[in-house]
């Protein structure tokens, strides 16, 4: 990776471990972000820290996931969080005003920063040349406070464009073919760095689509350099000092290659229910639809917009099918107002909702039952978009459109000529709906606002060295996140509220489970292989931990969910043998002697009177952190004063 | 009422009756309309009555209540309309087109005609001159099928309107003066005709906006005359050629004479929680206000939303308010982006929801935990906002805008120059969001679709002579609908299920009435003065009967409830003597003999061993349709072939 963006990035803020591929390194975090669902909990965790302002150089809050507002749980953590961001130094973003990656690039991103975001979308900033990642929001948090964040060093793929775009053909279909080539796993433990002729035929917000979907492989992240094309954007907001070059050298060596022929791609989509499930249009065209949605922070650009409008100019949206526009940010609406396409949009009969996530999180605009819906969004798992039978298919705002007209799935180059789309040279800057900082002798005098919905995070305790309970459910294998901790419009508002959420666990799995837990003062859970795959999501460790979960006993972990357990003091232990899994049966009672963590540990079965070994994968730190009761306590320790 | 608008347009449309006040009378109906929350259900009555096309000059189904979406039964239900729509012969709107009443004034309101739909702010249409009144479901279905509409024949108020309004004031004020002198139960059994010289400074628009909320009084409906202004706004809409003339003669005769000088009126707004609750701004300046909502049926004309645009223009949306805006149909959009006014919402920081009901049906953006909300809408009841102890306060959007700008309840003339807005001298006609009737050859080919949350509608069994059972539950006065069975973004979705949606009965009030009434195998509600004002949900009666209500005892009744009850089996019966209601108490055994309902009923007081006597205005009609349990049996055997 010598010479790669990414290797002068990384350098420039190491602070720690060896730049070596697969080695663990901390990295100086310049900038962070948080949305609304999962930024709640990241802020009562940096409030639990006890750090009187942000150190980072700029951390923003945006208010995007949670705004149907169907109670006043929505609304009350809204106000939590601009109260949070008044008194502890940061931006923050009203709901209303967009969604956080598209703001993030327009107003905020910066090339050769870092950033991490509570949000898996945070590589979008990647389009600008901003090394930025998704993370977990105790480590958004630990961010904030001062900590570094740690990852291992990435293998370097770059990714070679050369050619350009055809009529019909966008970004979107740049970043589908990745997916169809690499799929939903091929991009773990990678950076994908995008270089060669091509890069320079494609806008910031065309790179940002590419890097922000990077996300459906797996990456750490991808990035783009920072060029002149990146300047005129930077100017275009009002940004241009802000501008730096950042290209690699002219040998750069990366890792792996991959190259892409700009000029041989045609409109490809994905297929439910895997975002790297992706074939070609005319492979699947004729496909009857009931519902088209076009946003999100994949494809919400006013480049967007302006092709889904000038394409529906003079037409109407076809009978049977609902169109649904969710614009990226005011800005974007604005220049759609001022130039008179917005009624391009509304006079075809577009339904136009508010400037958020919307469809994406399931937040509204279900589809029927057993619907296709074809989205220009980055996911389409099965009941994400609030319809457990839709199918929900991926594509770009030209097909999307194309099959908003025709009712079907179309391949937009039958719809005639390309429409010419005209971009300002200076964007509509209005920031009155970003709230800045305060100077610290007035953020220390505002009070922080909690709805009842809004609890303060439980605090746990050191762990004793021998860890005793029961088995409080013993599961099999491929157990996902979304069974330990299940999301949904029900559940989601529930974030910022342990106790309540906490009764959720393991829902669909087994229903007395969390009451179990509570009334056995805690114990353990049995697991199989590859426990904890999917959703990055933190609640599903410290959820269980508030239930009294004390060690998590498994054939093996999903890479994620282990680093959650730590953070959250739920200690991960695998079956030496496997085949002690057969052993242990719900209800045993348990001793584990965990002492000090450093090598393997004895399991006692006081019912059936045996005893196993186990062991683990946990490094000095990561044991460290495991017997001080979990990673908040730790950075208090370390980061707060 | 001799000479009046409301005497020629009932005598042009009289089928069965006497003209004299209080009589029962029976209408022709030219018109009706549905919205998608009444709809389902009065669509799948319709379906059950078996007739093979309606029978009405003209009926039109709208959405625009469930349209959040947020799983799939709103979309479900979209579908079904829309295909019964095509299979029937009736107009459709498709979600996003906008508000049912605005967009029945902007596109097919006519005056002299009658108009009746299942929803209470029908009367809207009588700011063009058009007889139109709030009814349930079945109603509307009735009326369909080619039955006439019966009602009581009305007290004819003359409205006399003097004088001008200042700057500032607006017609929300007219309707809140009149709600401040007649309270939420002055109407009752009354038309409010308006006339006077102050009639022709009010737009058909102003004009619908004091008709639309004339409903809170619990008049019948209200009614305006169709003048040069009602013919300048056909025109203006392309209907020109629909434009009668309707004025009172000269020596009209009103039963009674309200006379309101316009030029004394000031900014006005209802405090929580009732529409009848009116006080001047300046009584009430200063409060600090978390959200301001502009929209609903009541304000969310072109005029509304150029007055809050202009007002807000080059200004920034007070920090700690969230202004929403839901603008009343695409019209109105089309032609704020063409002039630009748009970008006066979006650069002040408005979040601009979709074309629909939204926060007015309490779905989405409800407010903070005690938020106080101002809001441009027609209803304040407690809860209605979805948020239990929001407090909601009614007023113009003048006031709204005002207190969007400074943060706090302000009196508009605070603000300085009143902006002056130009209308359009052509309306821009867009229906292609409207789908036409099929020719009867194409409709009957039509498929109905139903999604699995569309029930059939339960059926009942014919009263018996004497009801028995308890008392279910004891309310006290102004009981509204919304407490009988609420809205919202949960239980909306359930309209078309009626076990389901029979759950949340009085849920709000006394969350285990549901469960105990279906235990108790039915029984009685006892309740105070005008019991069940407010929304015409005819569910507040259904619902009770799938639970085994067999009789409503009141002291009064509001009129579109009391029509309810009778339409679904439920006998409404009055105190002879109003003490009597301080003698039952919750759980007491009751029985009463209603033999043939030809005259006053005997209640006997099982438990405490006294007998008291209940009376009614049911007709013969009336007492035959509750004998056989209720009017769709009625309608089948009367008007199905």
């Amino acid at each position: 990776m010598k010479g790669t963006i990414t290797e002068k990035i990384l350098k420039q803020h190491l602070v720690e471990g060896n730049m070596t591929v697969g080695s663990e390194i901390a990295i100086k975090i310049d900038n962070t972000l948080t949305q609304d669902a999962t930024g709640t909990m990241a802020y009562l965790q940096f409030e639990a820290i006890g750090i009187d302002r942000v150190k980072t150089e700029l951390s923003v809050s945006f208010v995007d996931h949670n705004t149907l507002q169907t109670d006043f749980k929505n609304a009350d953590d809204h106000r939590y969080l601009q109260s949070v961001a008044k008194r502890y130094g940061l931006y923050f973003s009203k709901p209303g005003n967009g969604i956080c990656h598209q703001l993030f690039l327009e107003r905020f991103a910066r090339p050769g920063k870092t950033l991490i975001g509570s949000d898996s979308h945070t590589p979008t900033a990647g389009g600008i040349g901003c090394f930025a990642m998704g993370a977990g929001g105790l480590d958004v948090a630990a961010a904030m406070a001062g900590a570094p964040f740690r990852i291992k060093f990435p293998k370097v793929v770059g990714v070679k464009l050369v050619g350009k775009l055809n009529d019909w053909v966008s970004a979107k279909d740049v970043i589908l073919e990745v997916l169809r080539r690499i799929d939903v796993k091929g991009g773990v433990g990678k950076v994908l760095e995008y270089f060669g002729p091509g890069v320079k035929t494609l806008s910031v917000p065309d790179r940002a689509t590419i890097t922000n979907m990077g996300t459906e492989t797996g990456c750490t992240t991808s990035i783009f350099p920072s060029d002149e094309i990146t300047k005129a954007f930077l100017e275009a907001q009002g940004r241009g000092e802000q501008w730096i070059e950042l290209v690699p050298d002219n040998d750069a060596e990366y890792d792996e290659i991959m190259e892409i022929d700009l000029s041989t791609l045609e409109p490809m989509i994905a297929l439910p229910h895997s975002p790297g499930n992706v074939k070609k249009v005319r492979e699947v065209a004729g496909i009857k639809v009931d519902q088209i949605s076009v946003g999100s922070c994949t494809n919400s650009s006013l480049r967007d917009l302006k092709v889904v409008a000038n394409a529906l100019k003079g037409r109407t949206v076809s009978e049977n099918v609902s169109l649904t526009i969710s614009p990226g940010s005011r800005q974007v609406v604005e220049h759609m107002v001022d130039s008179g396409e917005f009624n391009y949009l509304v006079q075809a009969g577009a339904r136009i909702l508010e400037n958020a996530c919307g469809p994406c999180i399931g937040m509204g605009s279900a589809p029927c039952s057993g619907a296709v819906s074809v989205r220009t969004f980055n996911r389409n798992f099965e009941g994400r978009s609030g319809t457990k039978d839709a199918q929900v298919y991926l594509a770009s705002p030209e097909v999307a459109v194309a099959a908003a007209i025709t009712g079907e799935i179309t391949d937009p180059r039958d719809l005639g000529e390309y429409p010419k789309i005209q971009m300002p040279d200076k964007f509509f800057v209005n920031d009155n709906m970003i709230l800045n900082p305060l100077p610290p002798e007035e953020a220390q005098k505002v009070e922080i606002i909690r709805g009842p919905n809004i609890k303060p995070l439980p605090s746990f305790d050191k762990l004793p060295d021998v860890l005793e309970g029961t088995a409080l459910i013993k599961v099999g294998d491929n157990i996902t996140t979304d069974h330990i901790m299940p999301a949904g419009a029900k559940i989601l508002p529930l974030r910022s509220n342990i106790p309540e959420i906490s009764k959720h666990v393991f829902e669909a799995v087994d229903e007395s489970f969390a009451k179990r837990a509570l009334e056995s003062s805690g114990g353990f859970i049995i697991g199989g292989e590859n426990y904890g795959q999917g959703s990055s999501r933190e609640h599903a460790a410290l959820a269980p931990k508030y239930l009294g979960v004390k060690a998590v006993i498994v054939k093996s972990f999903a890479r994620i969910h282990l680093a959650n357990l730590i953070n959250f003091g739920i200690v991960p232990l695998t079956f030496k043998n496997p085949e002690d899994y057969d052993r242990i049966d719900l209800g045993d009672k348990i001793e584990i002697d965990i002492g000090d963590l450093k090598g393997d540990v004895k399991l006692k079965n006081i019912t059936k009177g045996f005893e196993i070994e186990l062991t683990h994968t946990l490094s000095e730190l990561d044991a460290e952190i495991l017997k001080i009761g979990g990673k908040l306590p730790w950075i208090k320790e370390h980061f707060s004063k």
